[in-house]
C-alpha cells in the first residue's frame, strides 16, 4: 500500500492510493497516518477495506509528509562508504548516529528554506524507514519486523551550520523544511527488498547523487537492532539511513542552494519528491 | 504557579498546586500541560482560576513529566565552565547543542534503568526551560518572552554509548527514563532570575553536584535566542541549560550508578526529584 496525508500542513488528512492511483480519503477510517495505525493490526484494517468505496480525493491537494506526529526524527550519518570517502571522513564502526529536530518535517514538495547567514545548505537523498511497533533491544533477525514501511527523505544539511558551530551536527540538520518525508509511506510487504533499491537527486535538471542501498554499509535490519540498545523506539519513528556519493560539498568545486534552485529526488518504488529553495526572511 | 502532570504512564493528567500545596485536577479545564496551554493566553486562564473551586487529588499518585508531548528535548553541553573543566574539555565558543530523545522522557520520581551492558550511567542535574510560543530568529532582548516556565531536569548519560560509540552524543543520552522532567513546571512570572538558582544532585545522601545557574557560560536568553538562528522552536519544547561540576565521570576515581543507588536533586523553587536506578532487563 501507498498511505499518504494531504492537505494544508498541520491539518492532514490520511490517504491512500488506489490501483488505478487516485488518491482516496482515510480519514473516515483513521484519524491520522501516524501512532497504531502503523502497526501490523492497523495496517491490516487498512488493507482489508475496498478502497473504491472510499470517496476519491479531486484536484491536486498539497502532500504533506508521510507520517505524524513523528516522534523522532533518527538518521545515520556516513552510511554509504563513498559517501564518507567525500565527506573527508572514515567509514564508522558502528552507524553514527544524530537527530534532526522532528519541527524540520514537511512534505515532499513543500519548498525548502535556507536559512539566514547559509553559505553551504546541501542535500542528501536518503532511505527512510518508519517504525511500526515498540522496539527494545531488538536482534537484527528480527528487527524488520518493526518496520511499517519505507519513505524518501531529503536529509537537507547545513554544512558550517553542522562542522563549524561547537561541535554535534544537530544545528545543521534541524532548519525548518531541512527534512521533507514522502511523497507515500509504501508499505513493507510492497518493498521487496530494502537494500536493492536505486536512488537519485538532481539539481536544475543535473544529476548530483546516483546510487543505490545495496552500497549500504550498515543494512537497515543492522541500524535498527543497533539504534534499540541505545534507546526505544515507537510505532511513527522515522530512520533516515544515510546518503549515497553526490552531496553539494563533495563536488570539485563544492555546490550549494540558492534561491530558485530546482531539487528533484527519488527512490526506487517510493516516489519523487521535487523542491525549489527560497531564502527564509 | 507550578503546574504538574500526575497519573500513570502515558495517562498523567493536568494539575496544579493550590495555596496550601495541594493538588487540583486541571483536567475540567485544559486537556494536558502541553502545547498551546503553554502559551501566554493559556497559562492567563488557568492563572484566572479560583483553585479552590477544583478538585482536590487525594493519595499519593504517581508525578509525572511536568510537560506532555514534548516535540524536541534539546540540550546544551558544557554550559558551566567548572564542569568543562572536569570533562577535560574546553569551553565552547558558541552552546554545544544536541537532542535527547523525548522517549527517555519519565516522572521526576520514576526509577533509572541503567541499560543493558552500561558500566558508565552518570548524572546531571540542569535548569530546563519550557518554551510557551514559536520561536525563530528571536533576538537575545526578546527570548525569556518565549518562556513558558522551569523545571529540574536530570539528563542522565551513559558516558561510554555517549563517547566510545562513533561519535555524536545522541547514543548515551537517550535510553528510556533517561529524562525525568519536574516535578512542577514553575511559570516564568514566579521564577524572579533563572540565574541565580542554586542546584544540588546527591547519590546515596552524598553530595556530588552544589552549584548555581549563576556560572552558566551561555544564559537562558542567548540559549534561545542562539538555538533559534538554528531551528525554530515550539510551545512544549524542553531546553536544558547544562550541568555545573560535580558528574560521576569527573569524580577521582570516577563513580557511576549502580542498581539501588538512590538520587536526590533540587534546584532552588522547582522542588526536588528522587530516583531509585536498576539494571535494564
Amino acid at each position: 500500500m501507498k498511505l499518504l496525508r494531504f492537505g494544508e500542513m498541520n491539518a492532514e488528512k490520511p490517504g491512500v492510493l488506489d490501483a488505478n492511483g487516485g488518491l482516496r480519503d482515510l480519514s473516515g477510517i483513521v484519524d491520522d497516518i501516524a501512532g497504531e495505525t502503523l502497526s501490523a493490526e492497523g495496517l491490516a484494517k487498512i488493507a482489508a477495506l475496498d478502497l473504491s468505496s472510499l470517496p476519491l480525493v479531486e484536484g491536486n491537494p498539497r502532500i504533506g509528509a508521510c507520517v505524524g506526529n513523528v516522534g523522532k526524527f533518527v538518521c545515520i550519518g556516513l552510511n554509504y562508504s563513498d559517501h564518507a570517502a567525500e565527506a573527508g571522513m572514515q567509514v564508522p564502526e558502528e552507524p553514527v548516529t544524530f537527530f534532526k529536530a522532528t519541527s524540520a518535517i514537511c512534505g515532499p514538495n513543500d519548498n525548502i528554506e535556507i536559512p539566514r547567514t547559509s553559505e553551504r545548505t546541501d542535500w542528501e537523498v536518503e532511505l527512510g524507514v518508519v517504525i511500526g511497533k515498540h522496539t527494545k533491544y531488538v536482534s537484527e533477525e528480527d528487527a524488520l519486523d518493526h518496520v511499517a514501511g519505507y519513505c524518501i527523505v531529503n536529509d537537507l544539511s547545513e554544512r558550517d551550520f553542522q562542522m563549524k558551530r561547537s561541535g554535534q551536527w544537530v544545528k545543521g540538520k534541524s532548519a525548518d523544511t531541512f527534512g521533507p518525508i514522502g511523497p507515500w509511506l509504501v508499505t513493507r510487504d510492497d518493498v521487496v527488498d530494502p537494500q536493492n533499491l536505486a536512488m537519485y537527486l538532481e539539481v536544475n535538471g543535473l544529476r548530483y547523487q546516483n546510487g543505490s542501498t545495496n552500497t549500504m554499509v550498515f543494512s537497515v535490519a543492522r541500524v535498527i537492532s543497533h539504534l534499540s540498545q541505545f534507546m526505544s523506539l515507537q510505532p511513527g519513528d522515522v530512520i533516515s539511513t544515510g546518503t549515497p556519493p553526490g552531496v553539494g560539498m563533495g563536488q570539485k568545486p563544492p555546490v550549494f542552494l540558492k534561491p530558485g534552485d530546482k531539487v528533484e529526488l527519488g527512490v526506487e518504488g517510493l516516489g519523487v519528491q521535487k523542491q525549489v529553495a527560497y531564502a527564509a526572511e
